[in-house]
């Protein structure tokens, strides 16, 4: 199968962008990929492993070259780098994003590229708590699911395309209002991001060394990257705080069932969230 | 080398029973291991994979051969246990537990074994979800921790033999009181399972659609057995509450950051745990 675009920019080529890269050079062995980044160091690393074909420290160098401009720097940098190579942008250009907030995201880049302009917001759902494009992976994304958060005002047949481009990576796509969006990723990823980050600044320090796999899983997430995390929480602020909430509501009917000494309802809370973790995520793969 | 003890009764051969079945086993090809537990169903997968030797509906048919009883039920059941077989044990049998709590195991012991008596708690921190002998397992003991928590009453030489059994099993072991035991333990682990099992209930169904690993990490815990999670957590209910108490305030905290939009902070939130983590959980096997 042909290519949709025959020259990929992709800005920001960490463990996500250089992944992105890699999939996309074994699925179309002849586009170019060029590859954007604040460091030589981490641009060489991606040439290394594969995941681009030139390296730039200035988007403006490329962007006007490709039909596809992939976003896959923290959040908080999009505005800066929006406004920066919008000048640059081909007529044609789609550009689009693996940010893990939409609501501001979308909002600014419709902003500063247009309502009904290039932009289509994505976000794919694979990561680990890694960082940097050493341990990108063509293998993190197939099988993944990648959100897609068109507006009213985005062209369907851009909507498409990007749809196109993801499931070609081998990823399930759906689709989502920026609003949907933001208010389910707070409860299914940015919400457990935070508790895990919690729960490791809980203990004392000789306390951990008693902690076994329950702990070390639970708090995987509490490895990934804090400044990604510093600008996917401010920028989903709201969500987040109305599911930082539903855990205070949780946590306080816990603690009202341990002073009523109340077993049965004690559990039938585990058993809740047990039916639905068997029926859900425990399906999977065995864990 | 010889073994400590000649003939085992374990009390509850589930998972945990019947690795321990299977580890001593394997260690000491000639001891008796007697499996006593409330369904003949359970005995008979527990002698299918080789964790105990000969099957009980009554702890009382064996207890009186034994050496060594090991209390491997939810702890809710500890004290008519111990009431039952009280009257059949061996003067020289020593009684140790599996139990993820200790002050209340630990007080109910030694008032129906006598304080000084048979009874040495002991806490192997080992386990996963999975409930039943049929995953028992000779390998989920060695490496793990163990905790005893003798007393002031406990003489030396009975924890001696007690930590020396889980140590010929593979077990680093080391000593805390009771009440130390259930302090950390609350943190690093009843904690973890409990918001393990609230961040599963919080999402909506069609959220659990586009969740990817993170959650399904993070909420492992949650698919374990409601039954001993309920024993646990209301027998050690003033630790865990202060464990949810600290939850809350580091909840309380993050909003605040994120009502002042305070970015540097937030960022310094997640670099402390993550700097946590990578030294403590994370150095031992990349994740």
């Amino acid at each position: 199968m042909d290519a949709s675009f025959s020259h990929i920019t992709i800005i920001g080529v960490g463990l996500l962008g250089g992944s992105i890269g890699q999939a996309a050079r074994r699925r179309w062995p002849n586009i170019h990929i060029a590859g954007v980044g604040r460091r030589e160091s981490s641009l060489q690393d991606a040439m290394d492993v594969g995941a681009i074909d030139s390296m730039h420290l200035a988007a403006r160098e490329c962007v006007d070259k490709s039909d596809l401009v992939i976003l896959a720097t923290p959040v908080g940098a999009f505005e800066t780098i929006l406004r920066d190579i919008q000048p640059h942008l081909r007529s044609d250009a789609l550009v689009t994003d693996v940010g893990s907030t939409k609501q501001e995201v979308v909002c600014v880049a419709e902003r500063v590229l247009g309502a009904g302009g290039a932009f289509v917001g994505s976000h794919p759902m694979a990561g680990t708590e890694k960082k940097g494009p050493r341990f990108s992976d063509p293998d993190l994304l197939p099988g993944a699911m990648c959100i897609l958060t068109p507006t009213a005002a985005t062209p369907k047949a851009r909507v498409a395309r990007i749809e196109r481009f993801w499931a070609d990576l081998g990823m399930t796509t759906c689709r989502m209002t920026p609003a949907e969006h933001d208010r389910a990723v707070a409860r299914v990823s940015h919400l457990p991001h935070i508790a895990a980050a919690m729960l490791m600044l809980i203990p004392e320090d000789a306390d951990l060394n008693i902690a076994a796999t329950g702990l070390r899983d639970t708090t995987r997430l509490a490895g990934g990257d804090p400044e990604m995390w510093r600008d996917i929480t401010t920028s989903n602020r709201e969500q987040i705080t109305a599911a930082l909430d539903a855990l205070d509501n949780l946590s306080r009917e816990f603690r009202a069932m341990l002073d009523d000494g109340d077993a049965r309802t004690i559990e039938s809370f585990f058993v809740r969230a047990k039916q639905r973790r068997d029926s859900t995520l425990g399906r999977e793969n065995g864990g």
